[in-house]
């Protein structure tokens, strides 16, 4: 199976000259979100994951089957307010301004091996926030998993000293 | 397994005199995820749901792996601005303001079995928009699974028409 084929790319979206790569209609198709799930799966067994953690919204959508397929747990990063209980900030650059994650601080357990998952890495501001985030609550990031990978972003360079798979690459 | 076991309920959040249920420490639980996924994949089975559709985020967390396990679609509700291709969109109104949810306009096919997921039904708003939004495309709503249901709330009172389960229930 060819993911690629399954991917929308949306001209102009979400501003002029970004083409943008969306995944809802890989989820849209039953075979097309089992398969690339699976992957995942595989990869975050060889990397012996007992916790996966995800980015909201997105990173939801990939990480929560590999989750439930595993019978392992999903902490969820979400945004500044959003989680109830007591939580660790990382706050970090955007384009413009700048953006809040956290975590629950009971998320991870000291030691505990994280899988991390996303839909997209482009420039991996939000993935190394999730890093911070995890290692701050000692748990450590055994691999990171990626649907789509946007290389002519270079993310991949912040990430030089993880473990990472990218199930779909656009070179430009 | 008693899932009310793994809520945490967390006073005056996000105000005061409201107990937030918190379903995050459900998910920590590798046990707890799996086994009230697989208690919404039975009854999705049971519906022959043949999509899941669930509102942001917490919609995704629950609806995800069911439609993994299940080997369908899954088909995300999100908020104004946030899905890039043509959608439609419902307003409806909040205690204060009004809040706009959206679907790609391709996301459901007419007379697809559709099953909703979700973590929490309170007064029921966002269940409805949701509905609203899948009959529009066509889509019928075979049934709609809750982990949790505020039952002083008589969020049901607007479902009646409809098949639901929700696996966890609080009285007061």
């Amino acid at each position: 199976m060819n993911l690629k084929d399954y991917v929308s790319e949306v001209p102009n979206w979400p501003k002029d000259g970004v083409s943008f790569k969306d995944i809802t209609t890989i989820m849209d198709s039953g075979e097309a979100y089992k398969y690339a799930t699976d992957q995942i799966v595989d990869f975050a067994r060889e990397k012996e994951a007992d916790v996966i953690v995800g980015p909201e919204a997105r990173g939801f959508i990939i990480g929560c089957p590999v989750a439930y397929s595993m019978g392992i747990g999903f902490a969820p990063v979400r945004k500044d307010g959003k989680l109830p209980r007591e939580v660790i900030k990382y706050e970090y650059d955007l384009e413009y301004g700048s953006n809040i994650l956290t975590m629950h601080k009971d998320a991870i357990k000291p030691g505990q091996r994280v899988l991390i998952t996303d839909d997209l890495l482009a420039t991996g501001g939000t993935i190394v926030a999730t890093i911070k985030l995890i290692e701050e609550l000692g748990g450590i990031v055994v691999g990171i998993a990626f649907l789509i990978e946007l290389k002519y972003l270079n993310g991949m360079e912040k990430l030089m000293d993880y473990d990472t798979i990218s199930l779909i690459s656009y070179d430009s």
